[in-house]
């Protein structure tokens, strides 16, 4: 059992929490809660922690005997986590390396492609609705937050397990690949002379959604293959950008659906 | 200036900032930021304050020459700030006071009733979407977390000063009163039957939404008209509450868009 705040197991938990440097050096990242553990695939964990008073259920147990576990005494356990009223139990799981190719292989991939996400919380959402809308996958501008970080981790609710995605360093040249591939990309954007209802989206679609505060830099923007406008009554000017990307995704969906 | 810790302006509003209870004493609520101040309606302003180095742009200097205000020494403003990085204006504004039948009297209402909402910037969402889609109004149970906290009130992006809201101690009388009035109750639930495209929503309609955790209690969910389901694919087992708002008040609206 860990039982002093020394332990370099300890400290190195709390970098791994701490820095999106530390995650990528050690090529892992920390998934907190029952949900999450029971839901990473047992051969991606390569550790286990549980605070002294976690008990767990049945399936909890199961897997724990799996992949085996180290304890930590319930006073430490709260600096490892990253919650206010830590569930007990917290795993570091390998990070996870798709190819892009690996997006756009299906017959009419389903995407988004996001520029300069900020908000931790609003990222984790968009894999989690983008899961439930049936995705393929989400490509990311090097500057989106890390889908690491634990605020992420925690708002995808399992999705970052499921949920391909790749980040790139040229998201221009990106949405080249994806257009090569035969899939339309559509701008959210205030100057967008359609509504985001109107094209059709059972083909191959992207969405491209930009940053909360600015939106989309004008030169992404240009990329797409047409400018769509979600309708906004009242004085409204825009939408949270997990919304927009959710008002979208899911509008493919039923066009997909009624298929 | 107000340049002592111990002043007792400053104090209040740190309270106002604080405290629910605080501000439904003082019948008021603050308001952050130049966007907020300016779309504040003049008449509910009751006290401005900026921070000393604030430099305010031309339509903000404009109102603030109407409104007048008090300014705050830097190294202070930050404690009446809810926010890391504080714009240094922020004003004390008039609570609202709505009738329930002010947000039944339209033709074919849309309407949101929330049970048990905990997530002030999930609040604060769902009041901008709602705006943005063109709801009557939102109708709370008692339990649903503050609206005038400061988090929520950032988060509505203004949308706190247009959208007519009603916190009710009964919601299950409300609900009656709701359907009285001729408007449908649809529960998004997990047993619904049919997808949520599938009701007519261009006539009057109210989409129950339930506790971000635990969704609507049985009893809740049992005195709708009809349950409806998001279809959701992989493994997701349900949508963030103010996500679940948004496809179905975009889904309401692109019906009505289309009559």
């Amino acid at each position: 059992m860990i039982t002093a705040a020394s332990n370099s197991r300890l400290k190195k938990l709390i970098r791994l929490n701490q820095k999106a440097k530390a995650r990528r050096e050690e090529d892992v990242f920390l998934a907190e809660g029952v949900k999450m553990f029971l839901e990473a695939p047992a051969e991606k964990i390569r550790e286990v922690y549980i605070a002294e008073s976690f008990a767990p259920d049945g399936p909890c147990r199961e897997k724990l005997l799996q992949t085996g576990c180290e304890v930590v005494a319930d006073s430490l356990f709260s600096r490892i986590s990253d919650t206010c009223t830590p569930q007990g139990i917290l795993c570091v799981v390998e990070q996870f390396h798709y190819n892009i190719e690996e997006l756009l292989s299906s017959a009419a991939p389903l995407l988004l492609l996001l520029e300069n996400i900020q908000d931790p919380g609003n990222l984790g959402t968009m894999l989690r609705t983008g899961e439930g809308a049936g995705i393929d996958g989400v490509i990311m501008s090097r500057d989106t937050v890390d889908i690491y970080n634990p605020k992420t981790i925690r708002s995808t609710m399992g999705s970052i397990y499921r949920v391909p995605f790749f980040y790139t360093d040229d998201l221009a040249g990106a949405v080249g690949l994806v257009q090569k591939a035969g899939i339309r990309v559509y701008a959210a954007h205030l100057d967008g002379r359609q509504w985001h209802t109107q094209p059709d989206y059972r083909k191959g679609t992207a969405f491209l959604i930009g940053n909360e505060g600015n939106g989309l830099r004008q030169e992404t923007a240009r990329l797409s293959d047409s400018y769509i406008k979600i309708p906004m009554e009242g004085k409204v000017e825009s939408l949270n950008a997990g919304i927009a990307s959710a008002i979208l995704l899911y509008e493919a969906q039923r066009q997909r659906r009624e298929v």
